[in-house]
């Protein structure tokens, strides 16, 4: 019995580590199809949407399986309560990942607002933020969680720079306002990935130290 | 035994009502704080928070403590699992509410866009989301549930309208690119607001129906 619960959440990590594959690679598809102007990779986000879906359900499943079958205690509670609201966030940065496919489909009909240097900076700041987090909670290693709360406050310093520089292209041409008004979307979205994996962070140090950080971390933002 | 374990239920839903009621009423008065460009009643939205995290922190003690200790079965799970996600959207609500009034206390410093029409409208319909989620689950009433997801596409399609119209306003005269964007994020604002209270209601169908619409809302959305 004991050994077979211990695969259980084995197995429940490996699908929540699988799903953050897919939502990290959804991001990743999603702005380089911005950047790239890449019609074909948008849409190939919109179609992957359907198996983050799915596995957002299979997850869940197995979380009610295992709290009502299990009965767990502790530590695996935590780490199952964890597993839930993990899931949750990972299936929004799907979510968001849709988004700026969607925002790369109406922009390339745009011409270029201005080369892009800090919206890839952001991004990738972003996409690290998802991955490290979840590799935080495969090693539970706290001081990685930690990281990806710093670099929170990184993305949303670039948020507000973009911002800047956008509404100073705005009003100097109002030609690009329209496509300006699409990255605005995007940085948004890109925000918002960031604010995810900040959320498994802080679900990680929860789990490894037993202790609450989340409004530390909501109040130093 | 049983008794008790139904008392504290009923408690952990008294909490989820109380916490909703202060999330509620953050959004109305960051949304009134804009209208009225009163900034006393912005700073009070931000004073009010840490109450609002507090609640969350003391339903999340509660939810690990019904489970741990009481080991509940199926629908009673099902409901304290709800719990927690809802509760989690409660605190992001308040997260949003937030936002708004710091939008609210910048946006004070500059000349009106225009009329607010459709932005008391949009913030009405989030509200009212807000409430009646919260309403089905009191009532188990998956029909009441039922019209918060159909609410959302109003809430999308007044979000699109008002988008076209800032645009059209910033295309026009550039001195009011900068209280328009304000007004662009403060849309943005009531859009997750919308989106949070559909998470709720679709946990409250999942609940009453054990059916799992998530994705069926996602979808048409």
């Amino acid at each position: 019995m004991e050994r077979h619960f211990e695969h259980d959440l084995e197995e429940l990590k490996e699908r929540l580590l699988w799903m953050a594959g897919l939502a990290e690679r959804a991001v990743h598809q999603a702005v380089q199809a911005v950047f790239q102007k890449d019609e074909a990779l948008a849409t190939r986000v919109l179609d992957e949407e359907k198996a983050i879906n799915e596995m957002q359900i299979e997850i869940d499943d197995r979380v009610m399986q295992l709290v009502a079958l299990q009965q767990p205690m502790a530590v695996d509670l935590r780490f199952i309560l964890s597993a839930s609201r993990i899931n949750n966030d990972l299936e929004r940065i799907g979510d968001q990942a849709v988004n700026i496919a969607q925002s790369a489909l109406r922009i390339l009909r745009h011409p270029q607002v201005k080369p892009y240097v800090d919206l890839p900076r952001m991004s990738e700041l972003a996409e690290g933020m998802v991955r490290d987090s979840l590799n935080s909670l495969v090693r539970r290693d706290a001081e990685l969680a930690k990281s990806v709360l710093v670099r929170d406050d990184q993305v949303d310093n670039l948020r507000d720079q973009i911002f800047r520089e956008l509404l100073t292209y705005m009003m100097e041409n109002s030609a690009v306002i329209y496509p300006a008004f699409e990255l605005v979307l995007i940085t948004k979205n890109l925000e918002r990935i960031g604010d995810h994996a900040t959320n498994i962070a802080e679900d990680v140090i929860y789990m490894v130290a037993g202790r609450d950080v989340r409004h530390l971390a909501a109040d130093r933002r």
